[in-house]
């Protein structure tokens, strides 16, 4: 009332903040407003905080989620490749233990025909990142800078770099507000925070595998199925095809977690070997991206070509080109002891006989973490060569004394309690149970 | 999860923020981190307005708000009256349109024997501030230390000052970062930013005095009631005595609004004369400060020496000596013209016939600040001079064309405006409607 007879009309973020606080929805002007303000310092740390606060407790509706998206796009630069005559494709995961598809899907895409420019992240807390595991790699070289990037593209059909300052400043800047806010966990924001990343890399189409279960982010499949909707949903208003597998992640994706380790199962893989699960995952996001990138007619026609382009080796020789290219020691892919390992190890056993029921899976990368082997925070540095494996999966069989993971350390500061911790985090019951599928939905065939 | 695990034990804001993010109920220990934290400056104001929003949108319970009333409290000193032998006691509104109260009830109450030492805000929006309304007077000075601030209360049983740097800073600081983050109209905050202020004063006893309607912080009575019932609480968790008096803002107290009108109107009280509305209701909270201050064994016996203290003149002697200790020209009490004047006026008549039914009583706050005679934002500068007079209260008879209100002004920037603003915030009926109870509730009698 006040307001509206003293202050002139000009918008105001005070007022901004009142309209979400007290469940309003926001115009797209108010959303562009308020983070061009922010990205360019005119509006304060303390007003962001307060609106992202009243953002996560009201939420954002699909407008506006696709909204501030755009909005953290345009803050930065979005990468073109005119020059490539094939579409670009990517994809995104939210993230869980084991979960290294990136290293052994681009290579696929790109063998079969398409571009995958990737633009990742680091890991944080239990779960690990692309270009972390990428940095195993003795050289590999994760800063490029977007000219390179393009390049690689350009030579090998396929890059894998990191953000870079260019690419959506805003989220760079929200995100590090959000950590210190407990504002993270809101679908809208994490909708706005990957997609504006994404759809910088100048792609066509986005293929997203959205984990649920112990080891995911989003724990319950509904969580999940929301949130690949409104990424989904964001994307098609942006122009861009996209669909979201919802997938399992009630326990570790292969048998291999850790950096070095990661990177020889995803070898393993593309040399047509490697655990059915991570193999199965790889082939149907790959799938996915060539129907959506428009090189096959159907998934099922995506499926045959990247079975193809893993039996003929031609994936393997393009993650080769990728690593030189990147300035990597591309012997790796022959010699698994170039890489950084650990110099101990240690198993730990069951101290029952039954049934692996379930896990906490989130609970394997924590005691990872715990080892060195990835990050409690973000300065912390990490420890490539630390590792897990994993010897049983949910629906085996495991008698007392029996082998369950075997740890790779080098550390043993808090090797007791890593240990207590994965013991801890096997359920195992006296009867078996269902395995959980794989691929639990598809959102936005 | 990963918290516990990986990240040590010690109190962090961030976790802090997500408990009540998620509705949960903070320990003492907690608010005290918070408090402290930011006051010192540890915990960065963007932390501190997504908590503040977490807070106004969860709400804070009773334990909750004298908690924070408490924190806020000890971040500042305590003023000590050991060398006074009476009970100190003091009055708070919650402001509205002519409420003048203070000015009357401090000097009928120190001359009935009691103590009061009154620290006061500024105005801001709609409503008077204490402190603006004395300065009127020339040279009354309510910057005092707080060592003169104790001289005066002892040399004349009462003193009027505005807020130090040493009483609640935490409360000084907070109240800037709601202000900018729309985290203002919460109750548990409303009640520590009072009651912080308050008890600082050290007093034993605090009558509230809790406007509700039109022109009111609290438009609802239910939102008066409530606030007023967590103030007397949080007074008596501290072992204060403490009552609050829910009285009508549904039109302006008295017939005065503006700062010399105000000084003028009190005058007139002190005098024997002036509106019945004001006076009564400036003998009712007195009674109440007797009563609670032990002055008087009932709130009628109260009354009683209120209306002597008026009658014999005594009340008009204590101002003129708090006038006079406080620097000011006591010669304004007989002589009104001491004071500034606006130097033009003009009258808002009525468009048609009937009976005043009820008033957008806020509305004249904001035409008087459109004039200059109030502040639209802290930084404005008030011209003491500006003011209304109103001919009609709530159920009066009203002709076409008949004066409403005589608007005392000197700059006409914004009249016409003004003027249709208090034109139409009149609600004028064919029938007499029911007039409002002066005083509407009684909490914690």
């Amino acid at each position: 009332m006040l307001g509206s007879h003293i202050v002139s009309n000009c918008m105001r973020a005070v007022d901004l903040i009142r309209k979400k606080r007290d469940s309003g929805e926001h115009s797209r002007e108010e959303i562009d407003f308020l983070i061009s303000g922010y990205t360019r310092g005119d509006i304060p740390d303390y007003q962001m905080a307060a609106w992202l606060m009243a953002v996560w407790i009201r939420g954002l509706n699909l407008a506006e989620s696709a909204a501030l998206t755009e909005c953290m796009l345009y803050s930065g630069e979005i990468v073109k490749h005119s020059d490539l005559p094939m579409k670009k494709v990517d994809k995104h995961s939210t993230g869980g233990v084991g979960d290294k598809t990136s290293l052994i899907l681009a290579p696929i895409v790109a063998a079969g025909g398409l571009a995958v420019p990737m633009i990742s992240g680091r890991g944080l807390g239990h779960t690990g990142g692309t270009l972390d595991k990428l940095e195993a790699i003795p050289g590999f070289n994760t800063a490029l800078t977007l000219t390179d990037f393009r390049r690689v593209l350009r030579e090998c059909g396929m890059s894998l770099i990191g953000q870079t300052a260019e690419i959506a400043p805003a989220d760079k800047k929200i995100y590090a507000l959000r950590d210190a806010t407990s504002t993270v966990e809101n679908i809208g924001l994490i909708c706005a925070s990957i997609m504006s990343k994404k759809l910088a890399e100048g792609i066509d189409a986005l293929v997203l595998d959205v984990k649920a279960g112990s080891g995911a982010f989003m724990e319950r499949e509904e969580d999940a199925v929301r949130l690949a909707e409104v990424m989904v949903d964001t994307a098609r208003r942006t122009g861009k095809k996209a669909v979201a597998l919802v997938t399992d992640m009630s326990q570790p994706l292969g048998r291999m977690a850790g950096h070095s380790n990661e990177v020889i199962e995803s070898i393993d893989v593309l040399r047509g070997r490697g655990p059915a699960d991570l193999r199965d995952l790889s082939i149907e996001l790959s799938a996915w991206m060539f129907h959506l990138g428009e090189r096959t007619k159907s998934v099922e026609e995506g499926r045959r070509l990247a079975t193809q382009m893993l039996a003929s080796g031609k994936a393997l020789e393009k993650f080769r080109d990728c690593i030189r290219l990147q300035g990597g020691d591309a012997r790796v892919l022959d010699d698994a002891s170039l890489l950084p390992m650990a110099k101990k190890q240690v198993d730990v056993v069951s101290a029952k006989a039954g049934f692996i029921a379930a896990t906490h899976c989130r609970e394997f990368g924590v005691a990872l973490a715990m080892l060195e082997g990835g990050r409690g925070k973000k300065e912390d540095r990490i420890d490539l060569g630390v590792g897990l494996e994993f010897h049983k999966r949910i629906g085996d069989r495991v008698h007392s004394g029996e082998k369950l993971v075997t740890i790779q350390y080098n550390s043993d500061t808090r090797l007791a309690e890593a240990k207590d911790l994965i013991a801890s985090s096997f359920i195992i019951l006296d009867n078996a149970p269902p395995v959980p599928p794989l691929i639990r939905r598809v959102i936005g065939a």
